[in-house]
């Protein structure tokens, strides 16, 4: 199979020279005359309003030739845009797409549907819940009892996650005033698994209802009372309808207790979207903690447990605990799998719970490659060898399993799903929680009222409104080409990983002369982060300043720039990567207190998203090579300057 | 012009028949050899990783075999899709994109940049700031202090719009604790103009600072102390730091007074999407206050007026007053004009004020029918001899002209702007508030700290991050081809207008037998709504009943369905359409009663967007006739069944 996949790779993308040029054109034509003559033949006998005569008055030549020269002065523009296509480009999370996308998304954007409700997009909304099934499956999810949607990428996707945690952590604060209003008595599993009446427990004890718990309290309570009465007396108390001004001052009120403001646990290296996110739903960034990460950059297990019972000691509730699956700076990889013990320990020894996100953006993707085409699970050792580096590690494994554990989950086509934007997807393991934001709007309500035209209004379930369902038929067409095991992205992964794994050992026997590279672990999926330091140099500041040299000669951040060779970097800052950077600073003769006292110039490191999957290929020139010339000669460069 | 402009038109579109099939094939294939050919210029010495050799293996011909064939799924699916194209859809507000569009799209989707950054497209992210400067000029923003940016539709542009809201209101409580901790006394204009010290205004006074004035003391403070101090302390005071719950607690302690919660005042035609929007930022649903709405939908200003003094007189702050143009049920364009007068008497009158946010979403691009090509404005007698029907009317016109005076404005190009999905714009008057919600992502700065550079990382400012450059594309090329004045769009625009009153006109002769029409007034803009009834049916329910058998006749919302016209429904909801639908009642003999009882089921309304812009020209199927006799045979089946 090896060799059929390697072949194949060559037919997914359009190439670095669009090798795959006249493949791509007949199929674009392809879909483009098939469209053109979808439309002659609806309703043949309506005649035409543009007739060949019109084509020859002066206003429609004038028309044409406007369109056809902007169309020109647009092709030229883009021309100054960035070759992701290119071996020599080894910068952020771009590449090329599969051709399937390509050409799937321009198919479908010629009809133009609109997944907000099936009435506009009476196909594509099922792709979209088809593909939505089929990333749920590749994290483990049961299509049964789960369900995701896709989002204009991963910010609404994660942004989603968290406004749904807070109203599922809310829910039994509503169930519990929504009972009492309806003179009903509820019975609730605490989290340590013993039972009481929802009634007697106090604000604390309320907001740590296990999510699926308070999930079946909703049910209970529906059971329970008249639908009308139930749906008044909920919207009464639930916080969607009251808000969190009000809703502060009747938890006050009714429990006679004013927590802490309730707070978000997020890795020291969650995206900075997070913050946005937080600000916007009205939590506030200061209630974002951020949990310190380990050398390898993943969310430490045991820092975990600390902030929790710290927190549960002051009795903060937690909303929600976010783990990564790909950070975008380093693709490191929590061990989800352990965030889920500690949670599963907190509910035994301390009553508490909370939500668990797993923001797998970036590496969600990876998940295919635990997969045989039989739907059976690869092991560590079987996908070694075919990789043919020394990755994965079993608890990398382990960890990628553990996804089908998180409440939630946010991956996004448009990143190691070589899919054009946008397309991001949220997924939810529990159903049942997308009905605590579900809106009714006066239109577009099904004609009946079947399970699966409601399933089909997305609109009422998620953030967004208007979206294109070409995004949905982009993600299907290359699911079915490349499927989600180890036949289509889960080689295609691999074969970045095996990229990225050579590129890391280039740089770490590389001759660059006095120039030392200090490098980051080998990475968890795809992406190569390294300093670049030299003798003559001393501090923090000096070795910065070198790396911002190299990273200005071997970018596009300078209009007109012609590098021959494109990377990008980050910064590492404090207090944030305290816990990962220590053995980077070693290694680099800078003492602490330089990194301490660093602020948000930070620790300047370079960076090398390897998303290729031909970098480890033979054929074409050696890109590797090439990419370390080219950091030699910009790091002498930078030094000079 | 007149000739040449309808001769244009002909040119903008594929065609109903797919007439100009053969320009867009041309343009497209033209699109994508360019880039086929840029990608062969680029460092043509780096060899082939994909050769012919390997074209000729079995696993590449097996890939392609399997692309072809799904794509062949693919495109037999779509055909299931709706026919936005045809003259027969006169439904939501679908149509076909402009072969501009489509072909900018395309185009740039090849080269796939994200516009979070500009290291990622360093074109693209100035075609969306470039469109989004046009559409500020069309509704008479100075490009000078304003700013916007493309979203991924109207539900997030108008998120935005609140989340800024929000932070500019609360930003004068951050000012006065940012000061008193900086041992700094700013002075402060209130809404009346008298001068005040900062320190000394109570809550009510400091939450009713005016936006402008809000952002001068930010300004004020910056410049009184260091900018590392300043910094420290707003953060310290900030809202999105501290988030709702502490802020709660604070702001009761620090003033003594706990004000009721903030509202936010809408129409009462708003889309539903607001109430999504007011959830998600933690403002809570009840705290949406909706405004009634007169005979022709548009929010009564009269209403609003009273609304403002009973908040005013219960001190309920008001975060933002949302005003439509262009409701997506009706497109009944709000009097904004009105509207800021409102705003002006009660800052005179009562020390109150509000951000004012016009979602113009669907009606924003009307105002290019305000514009002579050389940028001067037209009158509404000039528009009218030109659209051939009573259209607009002066008021409208001062409506359109008020949204230079709104402080933020949405605007979809992919609704009147007919660009594919997804193109949502959110306009800012005063750029200096985005800063209120910027963060500092750690990667993606910009080497030098120009301003520019600055300005286009829009990932700082904006809700989204990775987002399509590919839609600024569509946007630049499609404003490129129809300017946004009475050449272009303005143009587009009247000749939709033209076509609703024609199917308006018609409606009301038409020979339906023994059924009535009872006809909405004529639209702000292009949307026909009516109701059908019939002397045998009495009461509220029969007439629904008749009216959905309609809709069931007359769309897509069964699977398998070929009707021969195809409309859409809404349904008008009490309390929020009470103030409009009394002489509809009227007209159909419902009791008012019924009405009043009727709860979610509403009042079913017929609606028909008329985004069709050859429905008023001469050649092809009569479609007005044709929609007539399908809505009888409808009607007939309907009341039969």
């Amino acid at each position: 199979m090896s060799t059929e996949r390697q072949e194949a790779l060559r037919a997914w993308f359009l190439g670095p020279r669009a090798e795959n040029g006249d493949l791509l054109e007949r199929l674009v034509v392809e879909a483009l005359r098939d469209h053109i003559f979808w439309r002659r033949n609806y309703h043949p006998e309506d005649g035409f309003v543009i007739r060949e005569t019109d084509k020859r008055s002066e206003g429609y030549d004038a028309a044409v030739a406007r369109l056809t020269q902007e169309l020109m002065e647009l092709l030229a523009s883009l021309k100054r845009g960035v070759p992701f296509f290119s071996g020599r480009y080894k910068g952020h999370m771009s590449f090329e797409q599969t051709i399937a996308a390509q050409v799937g998304y321009f198919a479908a954007m010629l009809y133009n549907p609109n997944n907000v409700a099936v009435e506009g997009s009476p196909v594509t909304t099922r792709l979209e819940l088809e593909v939505a099934a089929q990333l749920g499956r590749m994290i483990g999810y049961d299509p049964a009892t789960s369900w995701g949607h896709l989002t204009s990428g991963g910010t609404v996707a994660n942004f989603e996650a968290l406004w749904i945690a807070r109203n599922v952590r809310y829910l039994p604060v509503a169930a519990a005033g929504a009972a009492e209003a309806l003179g009903v008595s509820l019975e609730v599993r605490r989290p340590d698994g013993s039972e009481a009446r929802l009634e007697r427990l106090s604000l604390w004890e309320v907001l740590n209802v296990g999510g699926a718990e308070a999930l079946d309290l909703w049910g209970k309570l529906w059971a329970a009372a008249p639908e009308a009465d139930v749906r008044r007396a909920l919207a009464e108390h639930s916080f969607v309808t009251v808000g969190y001004q009000d809703y502060s001052r009747r938890l006050a009120y009714a429990y006679g207790d004013a927590l802490p403001a309730a707070v978000v646990l997020v890795a020291a290296t969650a995206h900075y979207s997070w913050d946005k996110i937080v600000r916007a739903l009205g939590i506030g960034s200061n209630q974002l903690v951020h949990v310190p990460v380990d050398e390898r950059f993943r969310m430490d297990p045991d820092a975990l447990w600390e902030r929790v019972r710290e927190l549960a000691a002051r009795r903060v509730p937690i909303m929600a605990c976010v783990s990564v699956c790909g950070t975008t700076e380093e693709s490191a990889v929590d061990r989800l799998d352990l965030v889920l013990e500690v949670r599963e320990r907190a509910e035994r020894e301390l009553g508490v719970t909370f939500h668990v996100h797993s923001d797998a953006a970036y590496g969600g993707y990876a998940a295919a490659v635990t997969w045989r085409a039989d739907g059976t699970r690869r092991g560590a050792d079987e996908i070694r060898a075919g990789v043919g580096v020394d990755w994965p590690s079993a608890d990398w494994l382990r960890a990628m399993e553990a996804l089908a554990g998180a409440d939630s989950v946010t991956i996004d086509p448009h990143k190691l799903g070589y899919v054009p934007y946008p397309a991001g997807a949220f997924l939810l393991r529990d159903r049942r929680a997308r009905e605590l934001v579900a809106v009714d709007p006066p239109y577009l309500l099904p004609t009946q009222g079947l399970d699966s035209a409601q399933d089909l209004f997305l609109g009422r379930f998620i953030f967004e409104g208007s979206k294109p369902g070409a995004a949905a038929a982009a993600v299907w067409l290359s699911h079915a080409v490349l499927p989600l095991d180890e036949r289509g992205y889960g080689y295609l992964v691999e074969r970045t990983v095996a990229g990225a794994y050579r590129l890391h050992a280039a740089l770490r026997d590389a001759d660059l002369g006095e120039f030392r590279v200090v490098l980051l672990p080998e990475p968890d999926i795809n992406i190569v982060c390294y300093i670049v330091t030299h003798p003559a140099l001393e501090g923090l500041a000096a070795v910065n300043a070198l790396n911002e040299g190299i990273y200005a000669r071997m970018s596009l951040a300078e209009p007109g720039a012609t590098p021959e060779y494109i990377l990008t970097r980050t910064r590492f800052q404090t207090p944030m990567y305290d816990g990962a950077v220590r053995p980077l600073l070693e290694r680099l003769g800078i003492p602490l207190e330089e990194w301490v006292a660093s602020g948000p110039a930070g620790l300047v490191v370079l960076r090398s998203t390897v998303m290729d999957p031909f970098l480890a290929e033979p054929g074409g020139a050696d890109h590797v090579a090439g990419y370390l010339a080219a950091l030699r000669r910009a790091a002498e460069a930078a030094l000079a300057a």
